[in-house]
């Protein structure tokens, strides 16, 4: 198996350890001939489904959770109140471990256990870990994973109840990151971190089922943004399906930060080609909250070759959003995953949106991750006695 | 559409508001006609796949959240280590507010909107709610949403996200299950309850799936067990099968309770037709923690006609079985979902377990509905600083 670096155009034999480029640093890619490729529709796991398009000869049913297939739901109420017809929420929520992280996970792993990898790991706030624990103790292999010293004991324990090697480390993210990989190749653990390309290339069956869902492409994809892995996961399904001459051209992707952590949403809107990491993030949306974006150069750079956007919405349009999708569409997402639906209202008060376009929001993760997040104070439910409920009906 | 009474034969048609029998008081069943019925296996939603076998003339699609096509799963770690070959988890987590409850939950909506009805509502301790709160935004329906008083906030919050008429009611459950239906009938709510027909009836597909997952019926299905509602949708499932010829017989079923609330494992040993209510519940499995099934004496009824178990396990076993599956399988339940696993354990020790015959967990809920259930205390894990961690690792 071949990577290569979009920046400097080398192709180098995959090194799972350290999947960065030699020359630039840049993250390294999974490089894929262009051939014909077939769908197997009639496959029952996603992975069987587009194996054409992954970097796995066969897959292995006993390493799979059943990830992906999942629905993509039209908004109709919002489309209504908010005059927005053609909404789509791809939901990634009803992965196995609630995230769409799972899609990737699976492939580095089906790949990891194919080249006779004892050890995985990863670094992460919250879905990777749950999502990588899972998928570990499938697999029956040691798993490795490092938490951020703040992360809740909530999350904690819905992670730690896969059995994995578990640490809290205090300490900067970043650097954390950058020390997976050396701790990595000291220990032979193969750390599947957010940019690793296998992990990208599971990303990518996202944007085909979404292609056969609609039956063809939509005009706009709405993703939340953090390390970059997933926008450039989702974005290489679709240069896929032109490659096949399926598709005249990919669709816009619009990348969403939080304005609290917006390095990437930054850069964008100064025109530059590479990314200033953040001093101080501070944003409810935790899941994408990364100030120092592993593949933020990278995501940049596509965005710029195919014309995408990125924008940063604020906290209080997120919450508001998460409350809308929730009341208007009875999908509970985290916060991180409204911030598509906040991106969509921007774009229309901008006027960048056309009506009679088809727009997908990717939906990433439960918001039973964050129940913590909903807005309505619990308190504020009224406690009513079985022989006062009929007055409680009565005055409504 | 016609309702029936299994103990009556009395066949009364529909009134949502009140669906018990006028002369013994047991809940209704939707009676259906034996007619050769099709599987519309290209459909996309599992209700337009099985809607031959399902009381709607068609699907109205904007009122579903894509419940369904959950994976099964085979534990093939499990089959190992315990030595329990043909072991599979049908994962109902998968769905859309991460319960099997939101199967039945779009079917009575269906029914709701196709009668022209403009309130729902529902009594729960917390799938239910949820799942009803979902499904009623959804539809932009006015849902009334009963909680028990001691419901913990994280719950409520994550129900009322969803924007119900929400109200935690102090007083006894089963008096306020009751008066739900006085209320309903008063303020013109239909309440979707526990055993509502139609919700009932959308607990068949899970069975039609496994059936087609499978290519055959299991040997035997696991289930655990509460109101009765799911346990007689999965068994009438299987029942419609055999009645178009597909299978000889119907599977095993076995109900599993906590042994802190079983009233109805209670009367099967004790080779009764009727329960009798619980005073105080007491087990980790709130889900399935109801001390007067309304459902319970038809459970009793259909389990000794087709040859049925009842069995309960402990607060233990039950915790002990929910870490097995999240640390040998990856899937993380909620503890009632772990009943299941619990009993195959304890059928096995009594040697009334075939080994080379198919066994199907029902998985009713994701372990994100209750994260303080899982046994890892979250403090165990250690905390280490970045310069530290490498001295962590050697020193496993």
């Amino acid at each position: 198996m071949e990577l290569e670096c979009l920046f400097c155009r080398e192709k180098v034999a995959a090194d799972i350890f350290f999947p960065f480029c030699s020359l630039c640093g840049e993250p390294l890619l999974v490089s894929s001939p262009s051939r014909k490729k077939r769908f197997k529709k009639k496959a029952v796991l996603s992975l069987e489904k587009f194996i054409d398009f992954l970097p796995l000869p066969s897959i292995n049913r006993s390493l799979s959770l059943g990830e992906g297939n999942t629905s993509l739901i039209r908004l109709s109420t919002i489309e209504e109140k908010c005059n927005l017809p053609l909404l789509y929420a791809k939901n990634e929520t009803s992965n196995p471990s609630h995230s769409f992280k799972d899609r990737g996970t699976v492939v580095s792993i089906l790949v990891a256990v194919d080249l006779g990898v004892k050890r995985i790991g990863t670094v992460s706030t919250g879905n990777m870990a749950a999502s990588t624990a899972a998928y570990g103790a499938r697999a029956g292999i040691e798993t490795f994973i490092l938490l951020k010293e703040g992360t809740s004991d909530h999350k904690v324990k819905s992670v730690a109840v896969y059995g994995p090697r578990l640490f809290r480390v205090s300490g900067d993210y970043g650097l954390l990151f950058n020390k997976s990989f050396s701790l990595g190749r000291k220990f032979r653990i193969y750390f599947i971190n957010s940019v690793d390309p296998f992990r990208i290339e599971g990303y990518k069956l996202t944007g085909f089922e979404i292609y056969l869902q609609l039956e063809e492409a939509p005009r706009f994809i709405f993703v939340p943004l953090s390390s970059g892995g997933h926008l450039i996961g989702l974005m290489r399904a679709f240069l896929d399906l032109k490659d096949q001459g399926l598709i005249p051209d990919i669709p816009t992707f619009v990348g969403v930060q939080a304005a609290g952590c917006a390095p990437l949403a930054n850069a964008f809107s100064g025109h530059k080609l590479k990314f200033t990491r953040i001093s101080k993030a501070d944003t409810v949306a935790h899941a994408i909250s990364n100030p120092d974006p592993p593949a933020g150069n990278l995501v940049l750079k596509l965005i710029k070759e195919y014309r995408g956007i990125i924008v940063s919405v604020s906290d209080d349009e997120i919450l508001s959003a998460q409350q809308i999708l929730a009341e208007e569409a009875g999908i509970f997402c985290q916060p991180a995953s409204a911030t598509t639906l906040a991106a969509v209202f921007k774009l229309k008060r901008e006027n960048k949106l056309n009506r009679n376009e088809k727009k997908v929001l990717i939906i990433t993760g439960s918001g039973l991750k964050a129940p913590e997040s909903a807005k309505i104070p619990a308190e504020a439910i009224p406690t009513v006695s079985l022989d006062n409920l009929e007055n409680a009906f009565q005055n409504l």
